[in-house]
């Protein structure tokens, strides 16, 4: 990319953003449908450019489970315009009145809810993201500026360009979508500067690129997804109740954020419980790695190292540890984890309180699985990523979280 | 500072914060009242390490405004004691709920307020700093991490180890509070790419300050204080209140980030308002930096350049530019301005609505001076600072900006 061309990308963006700011709810609602139809009308030529991208992904040899995040069919076009269609029904966040009141002095104040500005959003192999951020940008009142991986290019653009196309063609403002299509490194460095002309960015994929974006960014950056997640099985559980969520967490979709990676058992139910759960998750192809006394139990579990205890498998592997109390499973957690998803299963009242208290994550559970951590299953219509940072907004984002607000104060001559 | 020391204290600052996270609001609220009489009571030797900090700074030869800010006096110090009463009066803001529901799987919901964790501020030579930033982040359960300037390391020292020592005698954890004493630049830098160990970074003090945090923290920041506000006064606007509000703005305390930097006014009342208003600006000591046709009005006035329309005097200077109505106001202020409080005159309803929207400040007023931007005068008690960033907090930021939320999720075995 040309030195200058992303810098004027970005100030096409402001300007759309100025319009979008203000752009009635029925308008934003209006090109999100128009925008759904165009992605069904030109499911052809999307999927023409995809199968280029999944024959160049062949041709590097990526791997069977990026191929499948990158493989584009009919029914996930479908999907995707559905997507769209689903958002133009949620509320419109922008316009809310947060909070207000009127000072002793007689200024009356408002806090109002208004769209960040300038969203940018760098994401590895998915096309969706291309269509579903675009989605909850238009409605929350933002511009978006898109910076896909070189593996979806094509794919990406033929998306990007219809989405634009129906958009500016339904009244959204030119240049509200953009896909920055140089998918070089300098160029996402170059993004990750632009302090000023992008008001957030929000890094979606592995553990590599977000910390890129951390290290990088000037932008202030939304941290996204990465869920190391935690399964504490206290001595009171339902033990049924336990392998029940347990296997959930562990294998209903093993790949994604909110899959369990750890189980913490009390070591007074251990010789019950985990021949049990190890009979569920064996069924379901699960491995284990264990500790010593998880390993004296379950003879197949190969060995737990302190590694294991950070890791993110998004595999069927499932590492155990046996635990005096629920004081030292949290201690666990708050070490290990990556605040994300925990949950303890139990019976006892103030075990649960203190779970609930002391565990510093995002999500914490009682007698349910972390699979529910996610905006479409909390009932928050689309979702933008799940944050695991504290700034801002944690846990999952949806329409809301891609807004600030702003303080209105309306007087009749008042100084100080 | 030796290797590690730093991230020494930055572990002992996250063993404090558990114990913090769950402190019943009476333990600490005694805290901070026996903070703020322990420091009625030290005044004596913090006076002392004060006066070394002076006489370094004269030898310095440090401006009249930066010793202002330095020194301290009985009374300065019986306000910052006060300031701890104050803080202790406030509603605590942890464990309110924000939000909760059920879902139709029977899972409920509630999100609520927990605490940050660690607070880092990175402050120049105000010594209150160190005791107001101390007060807000214990009443919200957050222990801080202090780096202040080497102007005033003596005088931070004496009130850093005099509250932390009042604080741990009164059921606050060990190392609540710890000060950074190493004042050089490097700790600085080690400070603010402690991803992990300080959850936020807040700069406080001047433009060179903030933008080294911005570009060299891997630590999310919040940006504050800079503040190029502008006052429009519209052809409908009633003269006598634009002249008051805009002499309020402008010279009621002119070294802050609230006070007015242009006044931007509608070319047909330029020709009446503009001599009005010199008059009253005049005698307050005020002088002017105008565009042609306020020079042709003003013969006083100096000639302004594109250079003045970006910035933030902090004195009794004044940047002035005719302009033919309200959408140039506002292009005029999104695009010189820095987002912290704008202001319009007018006695017309659809201006004042087109003003509000369109401004892309934290604080847009009508018919009311921009000095109001501030915690205390927005009723919300203490102040942190101004938020001109858009993520997490926007305007004046109190106890609620330094909290974080988290989900809770009660269940009865449900899995997906």
């Amino acid at each position: 990319m040309k030195m200058g061309e992303l810098e004027e990308l970005a100030l096409r963006a402001r300007a759309a953003a100025v319009g979008l700011s203000t752009l009635k709810t029925e308008v934003k609602n209006g090109a999100l449908l128009a925008m759904g139809d165009a992605l069904q009308s030109a499911a052809g030529s999307i999927l023409d450019e995809n199968a280029k991208d999944l024959e160049t992904g062949r041709e590097q040899g990526l791997s069977t489970a990026l191929m499948d995040r990158l493989a584009l069919s009919e029914r996930r076009v479908c999907e995707m315009a559905d997507g769209l269609r689903d958002v133009a029904t949620l509320r419109d966040p922008v316009g809310e009145m947060v909070d207000g009141w009127r000072l002793p002095n007689g200024l009356l104040i408002e806090k109002v809810r208004v769209p960040l500005g300038v969203i940018g959003i760098i994401y590895e192999a998915r096309p969706n993201v291309t269509v579903d951020a675009s989605g909850l940008c238009i409605k929350s009142g933002n511009a978006v500026v898109l910076r896909g991986s070189s593996n979806a290019i094509n794919s990406n653009t033929a998306l990007a360009r219809v989405l634009a196309g129906a958009g500016s063609k339904n009244g959204l403002p030119e240049n509200s979508i953009q896909l920055v299509e140089s998918t070089d490194r300098e160029t996402a460095r170059e993004l990750m500067r632009m302090h000023g002309l992008i008001d957030v960015l929000i890094p979606r994929g592995g553990e590599g690129l977000i910390r890129t974006v951390v290290e990088n960014s000037t932008v202030p950056v939304i941290e996204t997804g990465v869920g190391n997640c935690h399964i504490y099985v206290d001595d009171s559980a339902d033990i049924q109740m336990a392998v029940d969520i347990i296997v959930n967490a562990k294998t209903q979709r093993p790949g994604v954020c909110n899959a369990a990676e750890t189980m913490l058992v009390n070591e007074s139910i251990a010789a019950g419980f985990l021949p049990a759960a190890w009979a569920a998750l064996k069924e379901k192809g699960v491995t284990l790695r264990g500790d010593e006394r998880t390993r004296e139990l379950i003879g197949e579990a190969e060995v737990a190292t302190e590694e294991d205890w950070y890791t993110e498998y998004l595999d069927l592997v499932l590492a155990v540890r046996v635990v005096p109390n629920v004081g030292s499973a949290i201690e666990h957690i708050n070490k290990y984890g990556s605040g994300h998803s925990e949950a303890i299963i139990t019976s006892d009242y103030s075990r649960s309180r203190r779970f609930i208290e002391e565990v510093d994550s995002a999500a914490v559970y009682v007698n349910a699985s972390t699979r529910f951590t996610d905006g479409g299953q909390f009932g928050m219509g689309a979702e933008i990523g799940i944050s695991t940072q504290k700034l801002h907004a944690r846990g999952p984002m949806s329409l809301s979280e891609l807004t600030t607000t702003k303080f209105v104060i309306q007087g009749t001559g008042q100084v100080r």
